[in-house]
């Protein structure tokens, strides 16, 4: 999504350009492309596809809708597995219309991970819960911190489901940090993701994330974190935002993966400007004029 | 600040027409009127005034805003004590300009109440230090939720240093119950305030604090919860709300009266219309067009 301007086929091969080895897809962009279409073109590209993007929504109290939501989550679950990604992003959703049940809305959501991570294991397939940030608490998930989603996961075997760790939704949070530690010790670290913290929000709050390094996230210090929390697995990230939308994709891809080795492979205060060509970057680099920070 | 389109003589006038013994105030406002002054019109409106906002502010790095910043509290403490609040309301402030060192900026809150609380004990005053929602966590408050105020509050005498609850900023998090019961049972809720949660946000997400009832917020039981916590004290409700400030501010005024009446004094579940001109409400709506919903 961070580069939705591109179709799958130039996804794929932008990533291959630039050295990007693994790439986080949504479902809808997969589905139009076709499932297996799209598992047969990153294969090709030498891409890795770190996690499908998402399932959830799970806390209509409504019958009907429910299972609706339940079955629409298997077809997740498929599609990840014919992707050949072992992690499917789940965002439980929000508060129906009309209630302010927040408690029960939880509860739901972990029925629904019952049902659902028995099927998903038995397709290679671990359920990554991830709380959204607390302005998203009335319409879009109903698991606010780190520590609610890990309570959650915890009902249920560690390769069933984890949780998603995204420094846009918990950087804020001070018991952020311990609980990145109690769930990269249980192995339940499923999933990674990145997006810098900008002001002012948009109107709605949706599309505003950051682009690594302008915003008040110190994206090193989650990543030590991660580090120290054992996990090892890949960082994607995820930046919703109109203005990035708007420019071309393959250079907003190439900024990000400047961006991300100045902010997040190296210390905020240690971090020269990428030479080109140089290190683990791709010569692709050299011959774009990729904007500076 | 909910009738912020109303004078301070039409505020007084109004809340006294409409049986509200009680009112917060802003600074500016009371400044612009002449703070001796104010604080005779609310006396002899039969008012009290519950809180004074804000103080706070605290977090610059910049030796010389943070001294101004100090002297403006003091100011402010001077200003409550003037108007017979026992209660300064504070927003910790943001990070600085450029700055991701949110624990850094939360130990200069420290710093700071530890200089202040003193001098307004002094003065008559205590300090309720408001967590903002976290989506404010960069550019207005460091201080998130009511656990970390409360951190905060306790490392003064509680007849110093507080927290003030606000709905509108704790409602989403499931451990703030919790902080309120351990605030109430060491005497450290120096103010309580309400709003509904409603979406969309507007850009900024400043203005659009919803009227009681009109979102996800279950305002009964955070009023049960207090009560069960043993606070006894005044309830304020604090609108922000383009829409609201574009009406007429009487109109506005009792309007959020019989809201409060039917949200927060009763269970959702069970609150009729209350009948105008009965029970404890005011003649003064039997007169008024109040919109109901």
């Amino acid at each position: 999504m961070t580069v939705g301007q591109l179709t799958l086929p130039q996804l794929a091969e932008a990533c291959a350009g630039l050295g990007v080895c693994g790439v986080g897809l949504w479902r809808a962009p997969v589905q139009a492309y076709g499932v297996a279409a799209a598992a047969a073109l990153v294969r090709r590209a030498g891409l890795t596809v770190t996690t499908l993007c998402r399932g959830g929504l799970f806390t209509s109290t409504d019958p009907s809708a429910h299972s609706r939501a339940l079955d629409d989550n298997r077809a997740a679950i498929d599609e990840a597995a014919v992707l050949g990604t072992d992690t499917l992003v789940l965002v439980p959703g929000g508060l129906p219309p009309g209630s302010r049940d927040l408690y029960g809305a939880r509860e739901r959501v972990a029925d629904a991970l019952g049902l659902l991570a028995p099927y998903a294991q038995q397709r290679g397939v671990r359920l990554a819960i991830e709380p959204l940030h607390p302005m998203y608490a009335a319409d879009r998930s109903v698991v606010s911190t780190l520590g609610q989603a890990l309570d959650l996961a915890e009902r249920f075997p560690a390769e069933q489901v984890g949780v998603a760790v995204d420094t846009y939704h918990v950087w804020w949070d001070d018991q952020a940090p311990e609980a990145v530690a109690r769930a990269g010790a249980d192995g339940r670290i499923h999933a990674v993701q990145m997006a810098d913290w900008v002001t002012p929000l948009p109107a709605g709050v949706l599309n505003g994330r950051g682009q690594l390094g302008d915003g008040a996230i110190d994206l090193y210090a989650w990543r030590e974190t991660l580090d120290a929390a054992g996990y090892t697995g890949p960082i994607e990230v995820e930046l919703f935002n109109d203005a990035l939308w708007e420019r071309d994709g393959v250079e907003v891809l190439a900024e990000t993966v400047l961006r991300f080795v100045r902010h997040v492979l190296r210390p905020a205060q240690d971090s020269p400007a990428p030479v080109p060509g140089k290190g683990s970057l791709s010569p692709a680099f050299r011959d774009r004029g990729i904007p500076e920070k």
